[in-house]
């Protein structure tokens, strides 16, 4: 049988295993930051609808621009945006993927502010993208000082925010926003995933847009609108910067389906959303009755919380999985991440909590095979 | 206003147009290659029935591996594969690209027999991978000495074969892919995305597979199954490839409903590619039409015919358009492509070469700005 290491595969690409979570049958699936929430009953109608209208015509291309489904995601984003400051593509990760072949590539560098998503890396890898990985500073934060002498040491031509950062929570102060506009000398990403679940006064990089044509920020409905199955992710930047990844992208990258079920879901939005509030509440509930435990949390305008276990986050990420409940060992020796979803999942999460406390952490032996 | 000039894109991109044929509003479009024939009606049915079954748990993301659909796909090309010897993306492009960023990539050579699918290239660029274009031999034919004596002169990281190719038509005899085999230091891709349109008696390269790791066969239900709009390619493999491109590959690359949809046209292959036949048949009678009227045609496995116009091909186009027929200019001296659809669409590109070579090719002025 031929193995991975038969063929010739790309030497940095050697030795490496796939991106993912293990997708584990477990009661209470709290490791991937999805929302919790099924799409209500009258807008799987909508989509439903929306789809069956487009099956006939599946024998043609789909709008290889997505003009419509742009036009509706400015007018969402609001700022004044329109479609021809807004991408689509398959997942904020094939938004980032395009932008870094745009922009980043063979002898291009990126950089990015570690812990923060973990893809990011693995899109400069699979681009030809040279990484470097910046530090955060005192308690994953990250100050305009702290994040300006990196990017003037590494003079990237990609630079990446996380705000929210993932796999901490915390949003980006606006002022470090602005610090790195100011230096950067290439392209600044601002990747808002889990901008919906911010606390109220956090200010978005969209506001920030005008002016600045080496900005981008990328979005997801993944997350918010509940819509991770569907695929669909976004970027707010200068109508130039869209003109550059569509030099880049696949063409018909997007399918008639996904346009149109994303085009429905957005004209749902005020139901789809309406989950925010709630996932909100579970989040600031679970950070603080980890707090009330003695154990560090990570604030969080995201819809997931970093603490710290108290003791090795894989043997804790075991005993966790033995109570049934799911979170994320994202690899921060000593922390895990847990997703706030529904109240039934926060009282679950919290007994498991509990439940390990009182065992002294005592985890069950590592069974054979278990991924962490 | 920013321009794309004023970005810091990659310069190997700088002055290009991104790729895509014009999207023109034409009575009779024959220049994508799509099938003319919308889906029937109880495929339609299918298809929405087993999308909506979907939609509830699209907060959820969706089978990262796509294990089903890759299952459905190996018991549709048969040859004794099953899904782990196949992979499924967002169109055969993102595909090919997945086997670029695998095997190809910066300080890598991938090789292709030019005129070929024009993306092939485009997706070195997009993936930094050298592009090395070789030639096919007289009317666009390869013989297996040609393409081993070039594949032996750049010893390419990966070769593309073409069969049909695109834009000539004609499917590569199997023993320009055995010397191919025999001689290629790396990969081989046979893009097969006319496959099911071939004359009888033609070979798959699929019969090739048991014994050659390297070897790779790129598909997709964009034109036989009449699937454009819904975004599916997919590849045969050795299952170590199918891991290596798992390395590279977007994580949740390929949404819920792609992945059902997918599924429900395949349980109903029968019906879809029921227009396989009528549409060989009026490729067939296409090429024997232009044959009959003195043009140069090239041997056509496709569901298109390459031609010679006997002139300027941007002309011919024209006077085409003008006739309300919208064919394809490959970029070929001389030469249009044509899409064979229905047998009314068929009539209407006949009656409109019969039109200009009454009209002895006077074209029409161009219009200002019309692209061609």
């Amino acid at each position: 049988m031929t193995s991975l290491s038969d063929l010739p595969i790309r030497d940095d690409l050697r030795g490496l295993s796939p991106y993912g979570a293990p997708q584990l049958d477990v009661p209470v699936r709290l490791n991937t930051n999805e929302n919790s929430y099924p799409v209500p009953e009258p807008v799987v109608e909508a989509i439903g609808k929306a789809v069956a209208a487009e099956l006939r015509d599946l024998n043609r291309y789909p709008d290889r621009e997505a003009v419509a489904l742009r036009a509706d995601l400015a007018e969402y984003l609001g700022h004044g945006l329109t479609g021809d400051g807004v991408w689509a593509a398959n997942g904020s990760n094939e938004i980032q993927q395009q932008l870094l072949q745009a922009f980043g590539g063979p002898g291009r560098t990126a950089l990015g502010f570690t812990p923060a998503y973990s893809m990011h890396p693995l899109l400069a890898l699979g681009t030809g993208t040279r990484w470097v990985p910046a530090r955060r500073g005192v308690d994953f934060g990250l100050t305009a000082d702290e994040a300006v002498a990196q990017v003037r040491e590494h003079r990237p031509d990609v630079v990446f925010l996380c705000s929210p950062n993932n796999p901490t929570g915390t949003a980006l102060d606006p002022a470090v926003v602005a610090a790195v506009l100011d230096v950067a000398p290439g392209m600044v990403v601002v990747d808002e995933a889990y901008a919906e679940f911010a606390r109220p006064g956090t200010v978005s990089a969209l506001a920030v847009l005008p002016g600045h044509p080496r900005l981008v920020v990328t979005r997801t409905m993944s997350k918010a609108f509940g819509f991770a199955g569907g695929r669909l992710g976004y970027l707010a930047a200068d109508p130039a910067v869209v003109a550059a990844v569509q030099l880049v992208r696949l063409p018909y990258h997007l399918s008639a389906l996904t346009q149109a079920a994303a085009r429905a879901a957005l004209a749902h939005r005020e139901t789809l959303l309406g989950t925010v509030a709630e996932i909100m509440r579970q989040r600031d509930r679970i950070v603080a009755a980890l707090r009330d435990r003695g154990l560090r949390v990570a604030d969080s305008d995201a819809n997931f919380v970093l603490y710290e276990v108290g003791g090795d986050q894989g043997v804790a990420w075991r005993a966790m999985l033995a109570q049934g409940v799911l979170v994320r060992d994202v690899g921060l020796s000593g922390w895990l991440r847990v997703t706030a979803g529904t109240p039934a999942e926060t009282d679950a999460f919290l007994a498991a909590v509990d439940e390990i406390q009182r065992e002294g952490q005592a985890a069950p032996p590592r069974p054979k095979g278990t991924p962490s």
